[in-house]
């Protein structure tokens, strides 16, 4: 088939990247002609709010003349298709941070990594246009495809292979999903008390807004930085056995990080 | 001394909370007499920014007829200054998180807290007006004195007893000093790969909000939550050994947490 022929794009997935996603291709002008989920009522939900897409649920239905495809599936979930997927050319790209670009190689000759580094639920709209993109392509022609499909959904869009999409990756786990994991304790330790996280908004966003000015390691305070023992005993007052344990390995580990300044 | 004598306010310690009330105080109608701090150089310094306030670096200096004795010192040297400064009168408040009111008993009769639940740092200005104030009086006639003075400073004041003030502490440590933590790990993992924490910013800035809107238990993600240990093995290979270290232990913390759901 020519490439002259082809036109429209396809969205593997119907999951939080999916739906964020396929609503800015279309913004971005794309027309977004089919859904595949390998359950019709989750393509289905995601077509209904697209203009015109149709839902399919077996990828034998899946058109083979597609400009652009986007396979926003979980990690293990890419590969299979791609492979079932054999030989149907067009451009290809997968939204995963912790996989590489060339498990989509049985597709196309065109492929690679439209990554967006957010935080995505399907309850929450989040501002595409702010959302960091991080691009890869098999090839520089293919990447500056890709780049310039990027560039209508968002302002913020970078280069990134696959060495630096882990790195991006595993930051984040420690950047939000450990720290979200912190917010989880705090509030426990604050709804014992009968409050709750929000009484700390000012003071997280405070930090946050330190961290980012200054550095995270030169803005680090605290009863462990300071190697205040005295408090240290005092918190384990309000903690139960678990929060402790968290507690007293973090302060050890930061103590580590700071050893040398005492 | 009888009380209608005495007029303005005592500020001891010339550190980040003292630099941040001072002048809070002095916006909200008082009179900084006097700014104690065991080097003159510390205590000039933020003198010289009020209104008519004398530096002084010895207590014996410090005057006796004062309305109100802020006492925004360290923790352990709350209580020296309290018991040098016996039988003073007027109103007292310490600023800290993670001491009792009852260390003033020796200076007045009426004393308690004014807890400031927010990072201050020289550096940089903080907008007292929205710094959440937790209060404590040793009697109710004199909590509500405390309350009118926090009122002029900032609209967040809430009570606090001793036993709430300690856990907003040591909530404050997971919710902010752990926090900066992470994101210092998150840092250093990135600035391997040329680049840093700024890239995440949209990423934390909706983890915040998705966590202060849902609440942090329901809304944590990530790989450990979802129980991906592929995911898992392959960030290890962007770590050094004490990343790999706390992403362990915080991987099955967060198992551990989520373990009835799975």
């Amino acid at each position: 088939m020519s490439e002259v022929a082809r036109s429209g794009c396809v969205v593997f997935g119907s999951g939080n990247v999916a739906c964020a996603l396929a609503p800015a291709l279309e913004e971005a002008g794309l027309h977004v002609r089919q859904v595949y989920s390998r359950s019709i009522a989750n393509s289905r939900s995601l077509a209904d709010v697209l203009a015109g897409a149709q839902a399919v649920d077996s990828l034998d239905s899946v058109c083979r003349d597609a400009e652009l495809y986007v396979v926003a599936l979980s990690d293990n979930a890419i590969e299979p298709v791609a492979t079932a997927m054999t030989g149907t050319g067009g451009l290809w790209c997968h939204t995963s941070g912790g996989v590489g670009a060339e498990v989509l190689e049985p597709a196309a000759t065109g492929y690679g990594v439209l990554y967006p580094l957010q935080t995505f639920s399907k309850k929450r709209e989040v501002e595409m246009a702010q959302v960091p993109l991080f691009v890869e392509g098999c090839t520089p022609c293919v990447e500056e495809k890709i780049k310039e499909l990027a560039e209508k959904i968002s302002g913020h869009v970078y280069h990134a292979d696959s060495a630096m999409r882990l790195r991006l990756h595993a930051a984040a786990v420690f950047a939000c999903n450990f720290v979200n994991f912190m917010w989880t304790n705090a509030d426990d330790i604050l709804k014992a008390g009968g409050c709750g996280l929000s009484v700390l908004e000012p003071l997280i966003r405070e930090t946050l807004s330190k961290a980012l000015s200054m550095s995270p390691r030169d803005a680090q305070t605290g009863p462990a930085r300071r190697g205040d023992t005295v408090v240290m005993q005092r918190h384990r007052q309000v903690m139960t056995a678990e929060q402790s344990r968290i507690y007293e390995f973090l302060t050890h580990s930061i103590i580590r990080e700071y050893r040398a300044d005492r």
